[in-house]
């Protein structure tokens, strides 16, 4: 494109992200993102705000050191927000942001997948059990 | 629906899963494709099958300890088939299994998501952490 200026096609260059590359900020996302309770609790959040400890019931299992530092990670990426409202007792919940609700698609297809082809995961890990045991 | 007999029913129960449960095992299924290592290995050979080489390159950053490792866990989950060509010396390659496959729309938008939003992610970042020294 020869009307661009140079700085133009330095701006360009740098909005190309890759995460094939080591050094790509894009993989440290990918990182933050795959991540088994990152992709639970914002499922949970897409049908609504929720309080700690309804996060917690919906989440079984999780426990609470892994959903307080999970959720103070995702407020850190911009993907959670912690919204009190004056009350007594204060009333804190947790909201999916406009930019975590970009990604909801992805996240419930995610979770979505991992029921639906739990049969056939097992039965492949049995046969492969079975081929290298013998 | 009264006409579904007793067996009928509990055999659909147990076909339903839901990741929300710590003991449903489609969490277990979740937290093997929430990796991004795998996402960036399935993603890799989502464009025809790779030799280990190849992979390797593609993958910049990837130790190969990682790399072989995951390969392994791919194959055992059934996502990824090795295959050995009969010449000298053997060929092997890596490719998607039709399961992977039907989970790369996924994949390729978790991946695309990272690139795309890398920006947002950073910016949320770097205001979290000036509210918080603050």
């Amino acid at each position: 494109m020869p009307t661009q200026t140079a700085a133009q096609r330095r701006n360009e260059a740098r909005t190309v992200y890759d995460a094939f590359l080591a050094g790509c900020p894009s993989r440290r996302v990918l990182h933050r993102i795959s991540d088994k309770w990152v992709t639970l609790i914002l499922t949970a959040l897409a049908s609504g705000p929720l309080r700690y400890s309804e996060l917690s019931r919906i989440i079984a299992g999780a426990s609470p050191k892994m959903l307080t530092q999970t959720l103070r990670t995702l407020e850190r990426d911009g993907l959670v927000a912690r919204e009190a409202t004056l009350a007594v007792p204060v009333r804190v919940e947790y909201a999916l942001t406009p930019l975590a609700s970009s990604l909801m698609p992805t996240g419930n297809a995610l979770k979505a997948w991992a029921e639906h082809h739990i049969h056939e995961i097992e039965e492949a890990q049995t046969a492969y059990d079975r081929q290298t045991a013998g």
